[in-house]
């Protein structure tokens, strides 16, 4: 018998929503595998945490994600006006999900943005752009850069309010990210596009000098070098050159919601946080609290990331590609949550019949 | 008569041969008008400054620029590989174009990005995601944050090499970029989208805060905050929805590129660079190295530059719009650039024969 434990992180808005789909996959999978027992330990995480405890990531919620094998995490946050209710270092962003990832050293965040061919109507890009799909895997440092710096606020000489934050990287943070990517690419078509800034930034330099370094272990692998901007214009414009993407954790955030732009809706990107001991696992979107509570989210990308985990937590290759099949193949016979179906032929499910549909497929 | 001096910086890889049309369109802008006088200042900006002189922005370019009304900068830049072989702090962008920003404090930049129905077959995006055709303006801070931050490069206690940069913005810098984007507002349709990351970034929070103060000062326009992944987002899904976005400089440069893809080739986005005594006018696009010589590059956003300088610069509005005219119905006759030409009808044209197609339509 081989049981696992997962904290399971609601969070705000349409977490809980989509959390509950992810809940019924993985009974499904238990059920299909006899020799399989997940335990499931949900914990306050977020705004929600914040009103309740006073604290947006409380000790407890802690201690059962420390206990955990893995992490599923739904969303968190507010709309604009609610989020200035908080104080701004226990926002749920700031309070929550950053020391989330601190507390497990999750750097490497792999965000897929792939959509197979027979999916293609959903992306806002002709289909002759598309060509055979988009199958592009961007690898995010997660625990860097200007996230983590030093940040300070005040008032100048002048009488002036300012703010100084820092973009900061030591070498080792780099290279291991950069292995993530130079290592993703050699199991895949062995081209690494490595985005960076180095006509501006003097950490695209340390970045780029560390590339090179790197290179020559992977001999296998080629390296193309693009400047983050021109990566913004060619993923609109040839998505199809892109199959492994490496970046600096502000550029991932952007470009991989771009990424969730070109497949026609963030819904569709499930994402993985991997530490050295533990990752978590969440949806690239945020929690959406216009539609909260209305059963219409897709949770496709909740459940992509049920599948990421199962992979790449529990060693369940198998049950992670079946995972995939089903809510493929439930998209295949023409149903679409509302973010995705468009025109007339669509056949529009809800949040829980999506849920539904994919344990059916299981 | 009226006269007026204009630097002109080529630059590097495609410069020169996109300068070459903008100076023909002035010069067929002056026999229009028999009381205009344009004194045509060329300058060495760039690499080949660099190569030349051994400073990429050399002093007597600098002397030029001071004394002209208006300065217009074709392309600066090397290929990767070759970028290398100059020093990091001589590199054009570095050593010229970022100076260059700097000495004229030119803080609002203005990055139209403007497609008409008729050319929407040139956008990467489904027709019915384009609707009426594009027309956003991107006003993007371009003298703060992590441009001109204080960087640190080192090796800390552990041996490690490291970097630091600050991203950095006092109350004045954002205030007044901020009243370019409400007062460009009030000339529009009286909406703002404000771009940040206030969720993660104390700049933005600062950022936010004069938003705030500033608003009631412009009680006909609407804020819209976004953040800046979400942007990304949706300026695939749903470009319609924006009309005046500003932000801070990293982000205007990502977001800005995006707008060109979007549009289908950077070859469609002109610039002004606007200062509080002199402006400079350029394309958004970089030097292009590989297609540099071959006269296949797109004018557009070289020709368009030169219409916002006669606007912004000069105060010639109605030539300003006989040039874009000029443009379009260059367009409109199916006459393309490769960087546009799609499909077997487009009338393939190069960059000469574009440039004397507008002079001919002028
Ligand atoms: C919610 C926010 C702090 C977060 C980020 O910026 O990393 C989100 O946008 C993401 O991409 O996971
Ligand atoms: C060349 C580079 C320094 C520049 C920038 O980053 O501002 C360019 O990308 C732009 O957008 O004008």
């Amino acid at each position: 018998m081989q049981s696992y434990k997962i904290a399971l992180l609601a969070g705000d808005g349409i977490g809980p929503e989509v959390m509950k789909q992810a809940v019924k996959v993985l009974k499904a999978v238990e059920a299909r595998n006899p020799d399989v027992n997940f335990e499931l330990n949900p914990a306050l995480f977020g705004a929600v945490a914040y009103f309740e405890t006073g604290k947006s990531f409380p000790q407890e919620t802690k201690d059962i994600c420390d206990q955990a094998d893995a992490i599923l995490k739904g969303t968190i946050g507010l709309n604009h006006e609610d989020s200035q209710k908080i104080p701004v270092d226990e926002q749920p962003e700031r309070g929550a999900l950053l020391p989330l990832r601190r507390r497990y050293n999750t750097y490497a965040n792999f965000r897929p943005v792939y959509l197979p061919k027979e999916l293609s109507h959903f992306s806002p890009l002709k289909a002759e752009i598309i060509g055979d799909g988009i199958d592009i895997m961007i690898i995010r440092e997660l625990v860097g850069g200007l996230y983590f710096g030093h940040k300070e606020t005040g008032v100048d000489e002048q009488g002036r309010r300012f703010v100084r934050e820092v973009l900061e990287y030591d070498e080792d943070q780099i290279r291991n990210i950069l292995k993530v990517g130079f290592e993703t690419a050699q199991k895949r078509k062995k081209v690494l596009h490595n985005i960076h800034k180095s006509n501006v930034l003097k950490s695209s330099v340390l970045w780029n000098t560390i590339v090179d370094e790197l290179a020559p272990s992977y001999p296998d692998v080629e390296v193309k070098h693009i400047l983050v901007d021109a990566a913004a214009t060619l993923l609109c414009l040839n998505p199809g050159q892109f199959d492994v993407m490496v970046m600096e954790n502000m550029f991932g955030d952007i470009l991989s919601d771009q990424g969730g732009g070109i497949l026609g809706s963030l819904g569709l990107m499930p994402s993985a946080c991997v530490g050295p001991e533990k990752s978590y696992y969440e949806p690239s979107h945020g929690s959406a609290p216009d539609i909260a509570g209305k059963n219409i989210a897709n949770p496709y990308s909740m459940i992509g990331s049920v599948a990421l985990m199962l992979e790449m937590s529990f060693g369940m290759e198998s049950e992670s590609k079946h995972l995939w099949n089903a809510m493929k193949s439930v998209f295949a016979q023409g149903y679409g949550t509302p973010d995705l179906a468009k025109g007339d032929d669509a056949k529009l499910i809800d949040t829980d019949k999506f849920g539904d549909l994919v344990v059916a497929e299981l």
